[in-house]
């Protein structure tokens, strides 16, 4: 097949080079940043650098929420072909593009690769970033059967770990606790004035909670935007906990204390394999 | 020098193994579980196991609070030798027996190994744990220089990273933040309804916030109760920055979010050498 790749970043970049390590599929690259475009055509990650839009079997458009919109709205694609977003928000998407693309006979297929690092650009892609990730795939009314079992089929060749299928609207309620979530409680984590006495006191478990704080805030603002109902709805949860931590101890109440933690850990032991 | 160690769990057995692996101290162990001592002696952690605790130059006490505290005031030492616990806590212990001890003509050193794993006991201790670990010593004014720097060397000897110097209030206030705070906001954010829905929806910053989750109660109740204040205080001020990110997002107010984001990112960068 040919493959167009729209915004050569960390998960454009490291589509471009897992399909090509995988796959006989051909790579066509198209990036605003001519350097990009120089360094993935000379490490082999992409085969080619045309404009044209409408020459692929399938698009992946990998772009800000927002310029990916945009973007699907504003180019012609090959009449039958598939056209994908990767973004981490798919109701937000999915309402904007999938009628008007399936009105031009042009398929909508939404995705999410569950992959991430602390670091963005077409640089920091990797050809083994989805080794141990999901691919999640959010089809609506308009998706065929066999458009979406085509891009199981290359999620699968390319190496992710697994493939889920969600609707948008769950797709967005899951992702508000078990991604987003994270890194606004780790975000929340570092602002405390303790954290600049923190040199030589601390272990893993502090290096666990704020790794993440170290984002990308110029991608999260808008997909935390797009996904504003769910993920407020999460952070009320935590602190709700949180709360209820806090009330436990400042009553010295050491039984409802360990209680609580208990159930916390067989919660955590019992869903260690999800 | 003779070393005993009381209490060979996770933190008693990894010090008898680094001991053994680093130095040529003795090591003796006292344990009330008779398997523990047989598997300790059998693997060399151990040279002896004496139950006479005023033979030792140094006494490692590695129990929980409570225990630590009755075990030290209800037993014997070398005189002018060094008793040390290695408690998370370093207030409540000092507190209680620094004072007795030292009128006891015995040197109360209290210290923090920051090492743990996400399991307990002797079976999962290593002779690798304090390799990139700080080894926290809270003197007193009863403590003399010379028994400090005979515990930093012995720190360094064992391989721990670093050794860090800090009063037993500092400890307490500073470990809140670092490592108290994060088993509460994991156990916190593992209790979502939606933690059961998240099969195939999580990645690397999911497992990172919910890792220490898994916990031991017993040890952790005690410890949060002993450092109740400093720890309310740490779990308020996560709320209260939880809060401001879910009223800017309630808002839909990009431009604050940005802004919060991008400060948290840059906090986290700038400290990531601490």
């Amino acid at each position: 097949m040919k493959i167009t790749i729209v915004g050569l970043g960390l998960i454009g970049g490291s589509l471009a080079k897992t399909i090509k390590k995988h796959t006989n599929h051909t790579v066509n690259g198209i990036d605003t940043n001519a350097e990009t475009i120089k360094l993935a055509l000379s490490q082999g990650a992409i085969d080619t650098n045309i404009a044209d839009t409408s020459l692929a079997d399938i698009t992946f458009v990998c772009l800000y929420p927002e310029a990916t919109v945009d973007y699907i709205l504003e180019h012609n694609f090959k009449p039958a072909s598939i056209v994908s977003d990767v973004c981490g928000v798919k109701g937000f998407i999915t309402s904007r593009v999938d009628k008007a693309l399936s009105e031009r006979g042009v398929n909508f297929i939404g995705t999410h690769p569950m992959a991430g690092r602390e670091f963005s650009g077409y640089e920091y892609s990797l050809d083994t970033l989805f080794d141990t990730a999901s691919f999640i795939i959010t089809p609506t009314e308009n998706s065929s059967e066999k458009c979406v079992n085509l891009m199981e089929d290359l999620a699968y060749a390319i190496n992710f770990k697994k493939v889920v299928r969600a609707t948008p609207a769950e797709h967005d309620e899951i992702i508000a606790y078990s991604s987003q979530l994270a890194h606004i409680v780790s975000s929340s984590y570092i602002k405390s004035p303790t954290h600049l006495r923190q040199l030589g006191f601390s272990a893993g478990s502090f290096l666990d909670l704020t790794r993440v704080a170290k984002l990308n805030e110029d991608m999260w603002t808008p997909l935390f935007l797009a996904n504003k109902d769910a993920l407020s709805g999460e952070i009320s949860e935590i602190i709700k906990h949180l709360e209820e931590y806090k009330n436990t101890i400042d009553n010295t109440n050491a039984s409802e204390l360990h209680k609580l933690l208990k159930a916390g850990r067989i919660l955590k032991e019992e869903t260690a394999v999800l």
